[in-house]
């Protein structure tokens, strides 16, 4: 059993805590003792100091799935997540014939479990120490950008490699505040993860992408794995000799669920936030990338529909890239709307003003920290010079075509190079997720597509002033004397039409078989692809060098910048957590509806008849006939909330989370499973950059709705018998 | 000073009264005393006997504007009502330099006083008269449908002939309860309006056409005429030398509004409901009659989109066409829903069954009543066997070349008629309005698109079965042998082509000419369109008279059955009051909101700070800079409401309205002016078939919204100076 140790800021917040704002944060463990007080006063039952120990009780019942988080629900390594989460092992297992999506997964016996889609881990956090020093170790204030950016990823990397030979275990090297802080976490990894329970996705994934990010809600997201680990207990590959792991701790599920205003709270692995960004860096994010992204990517869904009939094999191979493409430019229109509307902006520039007015107000501060933010914007500035044409770039990688040749290819450049030094991706432990990759490339490319997005975006391209261009793009396709007005979109087509006639790199074994190859073979190569790759290559490791070498230089001024605002939080009894980024964090607060709207209050509840209210019959509002018959009969077993004359389905909270937190389970005050997070409110979506206490709701699937879904509808009694109930 | 007769219906509501819903019924004035209790119970201050008062206090302060209501709210004849019943005269006084729509309109003398747009008049009910038997005079069982149709209708026309004698009159004989009962109306027309006030549309449309019929709502929707008298003191056409008209009665307004919960109720003149229909009415309403016409409005609306560009001339002409097109399509989507996820028809089912049994219980019951239903619903079906057909010629009346020239041709024809014997509107009491309409064809006309669409609703023509179709219209169009599979269209189109490059009647000064011709003229004309109407009409006038002949024998059925239908109500207290019909009606309730969809309620206020939260600087969203200047200030100066923080904008009330009821005054418990009723919301659409308690809501402009705006945005000072304001 190990804590974590302790750092600056959690003695910082010792200070600052009677400030800090309800419901906002997503605190690291080792935080806890430091808002204690707070925890109890929220309602929390259990002393906050428990909630430190990793391998403890409530801590080792959370997991990872790698995206998503989880927990172990029975002592027979039985795990509750979110069905997204297990979507994709659902539809693994699914077949014409069986189409598990549909019809939902039930194994009535742990002989009837289905292996996870390949690659599917599940991860245990065992230990998390600070390494600032050793990752810090050997800079110094006069060495160049590229010097310091490769000297934190060497010793980054040479701490996970030494973390790894113990190979149970995964390890990552977390940057927290900017690079202020950073953290080794050490990570049990069961390779065995077997697929036991998923309702039909007309319950699952209810509402579909319409309701994707919306109140009222009633979608039953849930699904269960279950862990299976070797006879000797350790992590081992699927086989069927394997057997349960037993976790040293689960988590009770409590089937009275919570109330209006009881204290909740989700532990799990939120992705990333924004929360101490610079005003420069806000507004040329929302005002320049979010509305550029947004527009690329709504430019690419329509020429995917054009070029797709709805139910052809080409639609079925670009929906789940549709919708990826639709989740974030409906993500970034409601931040956009949000920013536009509110004052995050204003509130932002006048943080800065008042840190700086702070800073100026002690000589000694003001020598340490005066030139931080001025420093920071300024090498930040630099870095989005370029972003218009990195912005297509970016987007041109949605061609599997170019992709595909571009990662071959750096593949057999990187592994010129010992392995420690090699680019992250193409070490050798990424190795068989590369592989993977390559393996998948078809399930998601169809050539006519492919082609139309590289037309698009090189349209944009050619539109970019003369010194934003790459020239050896440019030669490849002829584009030199290419703008936006003589653009010959024909020639070019005509370019590519051989192109992807002439390509093997839609074929599966030539993709494999290029991974064994060296850089001469690549650069005799007669694909059009590859030959595309490896005449830009050395143009696009200069930018990617040129990028590394101002992220070196804003580790340097990134960090300052951190510890000054740190400092100026503290003294001002402001709160600090540390930005998201996919390590285990803690939120808390109440169930509790909010206002989206003047003139609207969104309860906090939605309940069963709301489902049939929704439905038309029509995916994705098509529940299952045997459910709506039960609704309609009003048979809700010992489900019913009396409140609500109903059984909740999907309730609101003002927990802090973000994408990661997928598939955490949410606490009540005891620490009992109550449901489980999976989403926020449209109006909560720039939360990631700016909470706000009235609009950021978080939204949980009712443990009463998953049980009675499961009694009533599955008859996954197995799976209830299975787990610890307790009201 | 007269009160309405008595009727059977009040007599049956004595006892019946104890099982009248709060808030459903449109009742009118003389069934108030029947609800007395009720009445008081809700909060009215006044005595109910004196709202059957028509020329009294509060009744005589009521006006109709035709199609919408209005009230006086001073002793100098102002005339409060909505901005969307007044827009027309906007409009008509807009010019492309002095645009009234856009900026909005105030005069701040008399002088500056504009008139209203052509025909524009005031209805004062003076007089309500039950004249039943005066109507069913001479009609027996054993004539036919044909001759009873025909001598209501010429018994009502005398009716009327006689009451406008007085020439300031203007009177209408309408029935209730499907032609149990018919009442004379008189209504004393002022002619001279003038508009005094109205905001800016993008005050008093705000939201548009997006938040027609939505919750939450920011509409400012009022306006300000002022109705004008000779010196005499009567009625007279517009002359600069006309007064104001001094009503004997005004409405006081009472800037305190109302709180939720408070009394709230409106006066005025609801369209048209249809709450006592058969179930098999219903059902091919809500499963024929909507979802078929919603589709022919989608296509009309594509059609018109397809060959008109945004800001085009075509485009402007057709705003006004496609709002109402699209207006309807919502209404209908929003019943076809409705009715689809509620319990309308398995109720009305219901109520048929049990009255069936009730009637069966009783042997006199039996003889009287029994075959009502049976009979009723053997005609109706026969009235709809040909409604796929006349739905198409239904909508090709869109077509204004067609309609003109069946019109003009039938002027020629009725006129071969004395007065009396004319069809309803080519009597010579509605030759202006004729003209009127005549003149203003070109303003909403584009040869295109009334070519498309008569080809669209052809094409839906040719598909309907051989027996269904109009020979003379085949013939015309030779389309005796085309089905939906050989249908010529490039041939109809050639045709049509011709017909819209050789006729006249796009031109004004023609159509008015041919107002004054006779039916050779017609029958000797080559005017294709004219040709087409003379060809065609002696069929068209067989399907008019077939209709007729069955509404006649429809005449004999429905008063019986609505007979049973309320002697059975009375007899299980549940309440009866009549559809609604364009006559003078009260409805009464609670200022309420009320829970749109699971997991949702709607608040029953919206604020100022809404406004801004729903801008976007781009219409419907566009409010003037200077308001949202003024809300981002909190410049509420004395409109404040305590509990909100802010003005209140509009509010939702649970009062059983419809269109025509627009612009009505809301009143408080003192029959207080305290806003303006507009619209209802979307969820009580199906209303005007189903009062739903729990959904049906009205949205009302607070008078705090309307003072706030015309003191601070609009300084209409003069007009808040010339109220009887009180709190």
């Amino acid at each position: 059993m190990k804590k974590i140790a302790s750092s600056l800021i959690a003695a910082v917040l010792v200070m600052g805590s009677s400030a800090v704002l309800a419901d906002e944060g997503m605190w690291q463990p080792n935080q806890l003792p430091t808002i204690a007080k707070q925890l109890t006063k929220a309602g929390l039952k259990l002393n906050p100091n428990d909630l430190t120990d990793l391998t403890g009780f409530p801590m080792g019942a959370i997991v990872s799935l790698g995206g998503c988080t989880a927990s172990f629900v029975s002592d027979k390594g039985l795990v509750a997540t979110n069905h997204h989460c297990v979507y994709g092992s659902v539809q693994y297992n699914s077949t014409a014939e069986n189409n598990l999506l549909k019809n939902g997964f039930l194994a009535k016996s742990f002989k009837e479990e289905l292996p996870a889609t390949p690659g599917q881990r599940l991860y245990v956090t065992e230990e998390i120490n600070e390494v600032t020093k050793l990752v810090k170790a050997g800079l110094t204030n006069a060495m160049s950008g590229s010097d310091r950016y490769k000297a934190i990823d060497i010793n980054s990397k040479t701490l996970v490699a030494e973390c790894e030979n113990d190979d149970r275990y995964r390890c990552s090297v977390v940057n927290f505040h900017g690079g202020l802080e950073y953290y080794l976490f050490k990570q049990l990894t069961i390779r065995d993860v077997r697929l036991v329970h998923a309702p039909a996705s007309s319950i699952g994934k209810y509402g579909g992408d319409i309701d994707n990010w919306m109140w009222p809600r009633h979608t039953g997201d849930y699904g269960f794995y279950r862990a299976y680990v070797g006879k000797d207990g350790q992590p081992a590959d699927f086989h069927e000799d394997n057997v349960p792991y037993q976790p040293k701790h689960h988590l009770k599920v409590n089937k009275s669920s919570v109330d209006d205003g009881d204290y909740i709270m989700v532990l799990g692995y939120p992705g990333r936030t924004n929360r101490y960004r610079t005003a420069y860096e806000v507004e040329n994010q929302f005002t320049w990338v979010y509305p550029q992204a947004k527009a690329y990517r709504e430019e690419v869904i329509d020429l995917i529909h054009t070029n797709s009939e709805v139910g052809s094999e080409a639609r079925i191979k670009y929906e789940s890239t549709l919708a990826g493409l639709a989740n974030y430019a409906k993500n970034y229109g409601s931040m956009i709307h949000s920013y536009n509307k509110g004052s995050f902006f204003s509130r932002k520039q006048a943080l800065e003003t008042n840190l700086a007015q702070w800073l100026n107000s002690d000589s000694k501060r003001k020598a340490k920290y005066g030139t931080a933010l001025t420093g920071l914007n300024k090498l930040l500035k630099m870095d989005d010079a370029q972003q218009a044409r990195d912005l297509i770039l970016g987007y041109l990688r949605y061609s599997k075509m170019l992709t595909t040749a571009n990662q071959l290819h750096r593949l057999a450049v990187e592994k010129q190079l010992p392995n420690i030094e090699r680019e992250s991706g193409y070490q050798e432990r990424d190795i068989a997720r590369f592989e993977q990759r390559m393996k998948a490339v078809n399930r998601r490319y169809d050539a006519k597509i492919d082609q139309e997005i590289v037309v698009a975006m090189l349209t944009h391209y050619v539109a970019l002033p003369k010194a934003e261009r790459v020239s050896s793009i440019d030669n490849f396709f002829a584009l030199s004397h290419s703008t936006a007005a003589n653009f010959n979109e024909k020639k070019l087509r005509e370019q590519l039409t051989k192109m992807y006639k002439n390509t093997k790199l839609n074929v599966q074994e030539q993709r494999l078989a290029w991974m064994n190859k060296d850089v001469s073979d690549f650069e005799n190569s007669n694909d059009p692809f590859i030959q595309l790759a490896v005449a830009s290559f050395k143009q696009r490791k200069a930018i990617e060098d040129k990028s590394n070498e101002l992220s070196g230089n804003i580790q340097a001024y990134r960090p300052k910048y951190m510890e000054a605002l740190i400092a100026y939080f503290n003294d001002n009894n402001l709160p600090v957590y540390a930005d998201a980024n996919s390590t285990l964090r803690i939120t808390y607060g109440n169930v509790k509806g909010y206002s989206p709207q003047d003139g609207l209050t969104a309860t906090p509840y939605t309940t069963l008849e709301g489902i049939v209210a929704k439905d038309t019959g029509v995916a994705p509002f098509d529940a299952p006939k045997k459910q709506l018959e039960l609704i309609n009969n009003k048979r809700y077993g010992q489900y019913a909330k009396k409140s609500l004359g109903s059984v909740p389905v999907n309730f609101l909270g003002t927990l802090d989370i973000t994408g990661g937190n997928s598939g955490s389970p949410t606490l009540n005050d005891k620490a009992e499973f109550v449901g489980l997070v999976f989403d926020g409110v449209y109006e909560s979506i720039i939360g990631d950059w700016d909470y706000d206490t009235k609009l950021n709701r978080s939204i949980h699937v009712d443990i009463r709705y998953m049980l009675w879904v499961m009694e009533h509808v599955d008859g996954a009694t197995n799976l209830i018998e299975e787990m610890d109930i307790v009201e």
